[in-house]
């Protein structure tokens, strides 16, 4: 028995396994809607019959909140343990849908067969890659790969509140050597990638505060000091004209790219221009002299996410405001910490706040970057194998925003994790008509296989 | 007979002339809903009713929204027009107000009598001072000092919709020397002024848009140009380390203040960290090297009224958004050109969008400043006439808002106003429990007296 055989088996139970996947995705488990707590349970217990049918040791256990699915199969070889979630986010606004979310169906389209339905991609279709390949595993060796933990989440759409918890009360049974999390895209149709850094996040908010009331612009105008002047000079002082970030010791920690990561950020021949073109872009606003992945994946960034103050309705009103605020968050790279830059960040902002003014900061959370260690063999045995089963070789890659579970199973458990999945950029996700290519699912399944065969 | 007389028979008909007051204000003549259209109707009926009790022809007028009062009588000497208005605010929130704000009364307090109650000093406690003043002088002389009209508008809180058709098909029967405007107030409660100098106002909205949509700032942070990044640097622009403001030519045509006036305002011992202090603030935030009152009366500003991008509801969403706004504000004195200034300012914003944003504008009204020729000896004649009445001295003070009826008059009648009032700061305009001093009407009464035996 060979890992062809598998890939065979992967291949002739196509139509069977397409099947269980609409049969999971007609179930609506939107964990952030009370509405839908029973049918977070549905699909809890869906998954905690099938992975019993595979003779896995699986139960749902139960949380605060929605229930989490724990399966174990013991083995030779590493321990793996698998990471997806079945929640799934909300529908609305349901008219801009052209098909009932919830009545999945298979759809042919210029670029190909897709699954369409609400978590066809984020994250039931990629959870179910890994589960299928160790199904044709178990079918065609009659034994499962490896010492296997299965992992399901009902709450990563929600804002996971009982994940930490769950993951200190239940670190022993958790532990594994390597974790596997199947929740992120392709580099693009032909390119797979393991995602091997993350960055991390600081969300920080300041309120300005001026007069202690609003006022007449006609009557104080001129005299008294208006926040929003205030605050647009601190958020216009963020930058420097070359695009780096002013607050002291903000670059302390980031690093240069290796030249093996960077020889394969080169080779993947991003697309700046039709990246920025998107989003009716043309011009890379970030440092000066960095790449557009680099901006996007390995550098820090400031951004201001809201801004208010005043009067912001329809038409005028000349009020001189007694408050204005920012939303700022920070992504954050290599070894900056989080903590540390909160409190240069708040010193800078502080020293700009003229004597009559007041400023109050509201912590918005801070977690830093997630580096996964690829020195580990496991992380070139993967991107071999994944490089085997689509067009392009695989890239380790950046991943410009959060994924916290990665950052959780590093610091809770102290698993390295490799974030492996198969979506594609317009699958959609938390938007109308979200949809899941059959080739991400069917070569997904068999990526899966590959990747089990090279690590056991 | 003499102004003695017209004195002594204002003091003895001082309890008839509160009542009078007390049932115009007890109609609810609150323009701006429609559910007070007949009231409104009812407080211009009234102000016929007594008008015509004088002897005043007067009459009722229809716009396509409340009606104006005008009225006329011949007589020698200037022709003087009146103004004032007799519709009130909206009374929300009614559970601040200590009593019903339609069922006036009158109250001691610690600083004195005060009659309390919607519209007792915004507007038809001022409009009856005059109105009473010349019923005075009418009884005691059997006719009135000079030829006058008498022009009530029943739109001022509402916008004045109806204001400018009305003051354009009526010009002629409007024509007059002079305009006398009794909607402003006091200096402070021992010191009369007349308002000769009104600032101008120059709205404007500026939007910038990055992205054509809003993105999230994981994946596009650090590669998309953020518009509220440009917005700020825009806004931190507009003023230098002086407090001057940056916009090209914004300067032309202010005035430094004549010698004559700038004493006057040195006496009136402008008390500058109590007027800071009343809204928490201690520090003068104008250009360096002015005075407080010039900083409101007679130097120009630029407030940013309200500002606007991306979330800014409760907690933290890490959008990078498509769009930022402000709305911007200029205050103009002297000889300012609005609109010269507005295609400076965009050209100025233009200038500090970068290629990849766009701008655009939207216009809130242009209006110059309104500054009297105080050279008329009008001016002087009616302000010993105030000083006659009052402890301190009178003087030509400035207003750092917009009086639109001034500007009207003077575009659209070719007249100079003399903007004479006799509210005091607390009398909570707009506001819940809103009040006149009794003194105010009394004394403002007399000062009407003098100043027509001073001018006719």
């Amino acid at each position: 028995m060979s890992l062809d055989d598998v890939l065979a088996r992967i291949d002739a139970d196509l139509p069977a396994s397409t099947d269980r996947l609409v049969h999971l995705l007609r179930i609506p488990s939107i964990s952030t809607d009370p509405a839908y707590k029973a049918d977070c349970e549905t699909a809890a217990d869906w998954l905690v019959d099938d992975l019993q049918s595979l003779g896995v040791d699986a139960a749902k256990r139960p949380t605060p909140g929605h229930p989490m699915v724990v399966g174990h199969v013991d083995g030779d070889g590493p321990h793996l343990l698998f990471y997806g979630h079945y929640d799934v986010q909300p529908v609305d606004p349901l008219e801009l849908w052209d098909k009932p979310p919830f009545e999945p169906e298979l759809q042919d389209t210029p670029k190909g067969r897709v699954i369409r339905g609400r978590g066809a991609a984020d994250d039931k279709g990629q959870l179910m890659t890994f589960v299928e390949a160790c199904r044709a595993w178990k079918a065609v060796h009659g034994q499962f790969p490896c010492k296997l933990t299965f992992f399901f989440e009902g709450e990563e759409e929600s804002g996971s509140p009982s994940l930490v918890p769950f993951l200190e009360e239940n670190a022993a049974e958790l532990q594994a050597d390597l974790a596997l999390i199947c929740d992120t895209g392709l580099f693009d149709p032909r390119t797979p990638a393991i995602t091997t850094m993350l960055r991390g996040l600081l969300g920080e908010e300041i309120t300005i505060t001026g007069p202690d009331k609003d006022l007449h612009s006609g009557m104080y105008g001129g005299i008294a000091m208006n926040p929003i002047r205030v605050l647009s000079r601190i958020i216009a002082s963020l930058h420097d004209d070359q695009g780096r970030i002013t607050v002291p010791g903000f670059y302390d920690g980031v690093e240069e790219l290796s030249p093996e990561i960077a020889a394969q950020w080169d080779a993947l021949g991003f697309d700046e221009a039709g990246f920025l073109g998107e989003v009716g872009l043309a011009n890379p606003a970030g440092e000066a002299g960095r790449s557009g992945l680099e901006m996007i994946w390995s550098r820090p960034t400031c951004e201001v996410n809201g801004i208010s103050g005043g009067y912001a309705g329809a038409g005028f009103k000349t009020v001189l405001p007694s408050k204005a605020s920012a939303k700022i968050s920070f992504r954050l790279v290599g070894a900056q910490d989080p903590w540390k830059i909160r409190e240069s960040f708040r010193e800078m902002v502080r020293g700009m706040v003229p004597a009559d003014c007041e400023v109050e900061f509201a912590d918005h959370g801070a977690g830093p970057a997630s580096v996964m260690d690829t020195s580990d063999p496991a992380f070139e045995t993967a991107r071999a194998a994944l490089s085997e089963e689509w067009p392009n070789e695989a890239a380790f890659i950046g991943c410009g925003g959060s994924i916290p579970i990665a950052g959780y199973f590093k610091t809770i458990l102290g698993l390295d994790s490799m974030l492996i999945g198969f979506g594609r950029d317009d699958d959609q996700l938390h938007s109308p008509n979200e949809k899941y290519d059959l080739e991400s699912f069917h070569k997904g399944t068999r990526s899966w296989a590959r990747i089990l065969a090279a690590l056991r």
